[in-house]
């Protein structure tokens, strides 16, 4: 089966910068590492926080779309996020934690850790979903 | 003068997907314009919402590096998005309110709104950055 | 019609402490001013965190519930506070303006200021409730 | 030792409605367990939102106080509360775990769990706090 986290994007799309991977981590219902390239930096050499941020979206909605319980459809209504330090040299990995699987709503936690600085938490979100699941589920 | 709202990127950096301008909105202490495009949607059509956090992230930190009493240095601390509607269209045009100056931190106000959908506000978002002024400034 | 927005509060609740009143501030959905006495501050004599938060979930939660386009029953969600400034002195306002008001969910911005100390910002909310309207409505 | 967590308090202060005490959890570094009573609920008989939020802001600024390195004053900065389920039974638990300790910022999460009710999490949040450390620590 070669299913793919990523859908097919036009050419030039932003997340063509992103370099990332789906990875496993115990414990976690979804996680996706990410290289600090010099595409995802700004100006002072650190992953950007908008980048961060997308990042963390990503393996949110990833999370509730997929395991044995997983939504069809989902959206993201709220974001919250934490930058607690820089992540200057990554490869960064980000753990998605379903906290609330509701029926019209989902709540899920991200950490992200950079792994060559000592596996330390760079930031953490928390982010709401409007979520559907399949019809006759 | 030809000063830029953006440093020198490298190629193929994420942010050569996003086509925006600095705009004037009255009131707002800065406002950046952001078209809707292929590169920068998700796999609904909408404006991505991580990038969508990166614009916003962007406005506010160039609001505080600007205008009377501008800063010398921000680095993003916190950030929270409120996704109100989906944004399909456009341009979207964020605009910045500094809501607090203070010594060390700082919190501004973005609000997203979708130009061709009759104006309406797309997301509000808060953020707060740690920050410092110039040297004898 | 006496219709409060209180409902009767069994003895000794926390809100018995809490002497607030409605008021009428132009341009928002609904308005509450609240006291700073010795009842609801922290240990440095501004207005406490959390009780500021609990009056900014009630001036949202009741903007909810009024005007022409009321919902019959909401449930705060999230709730994200911005301090921006300790409220020493007061009376502080706290105004809500409706973001969003969709089927199932709605968003409110509550900003609460300080009339004692040159109507300052003192902090920022933005709240989401899921929300339902009446039968038949 | 009769160090207690809690400042007198006036005749009559919001907090003597939050019948809160001490307890000790592995893992954590500090946490409060708080009963659900009448003085403490909403009209639909679960814990109010703000009187959540205000514990959680008790629980993650002690944390910051007490311990092996604390801080001499903190004040909260933000606030972002996810409210996943109503508590109706308790005692609730708050558990704080400190993200970062920095020099000048601190940020804590905070979860509460009804322990009555299966020991679910009723509700996460993230606080952060300007922070000073002791002259001379």
């Amino acid at each position: 089966m070669t299913e793919s986290p990523r859908p097919a994007l036009v050419e030039g799309h932003a997340f063509e910068a992103l370099d990332w991977q789906e990875v496993t981590v115990e414990g976690a219902d979804w996680a996706i590492e990410m290289a600090v390239t010099p595409r995802v930096v700004n100006s002072s050499g650190a992953l950007q926080g908008g980048l961060l941020a997308t990042l963390a979206d990503m393996v949110a909605g990833t999370a509730l779309m997929r395991g044995s319980d997983p939504y069809a459809r989902s959206a993201t209504t709220e974001m919250h996020v934490s930058f607690l330090e820089a992540a200057r040299q990554g490869p960064v990995v980000a753990t998605a934690h379903v906290l609330r699987r509701g029926r019209r709503t989902a709540v899920v936690r991200v950490d992200v850790r950079d792994r060559s600085a000592g596996d330390i938490l760079v930031a953490t979100a928390t982010l709401s979903f409007a979520v559907r699941r399949a019809e006759g589920a």
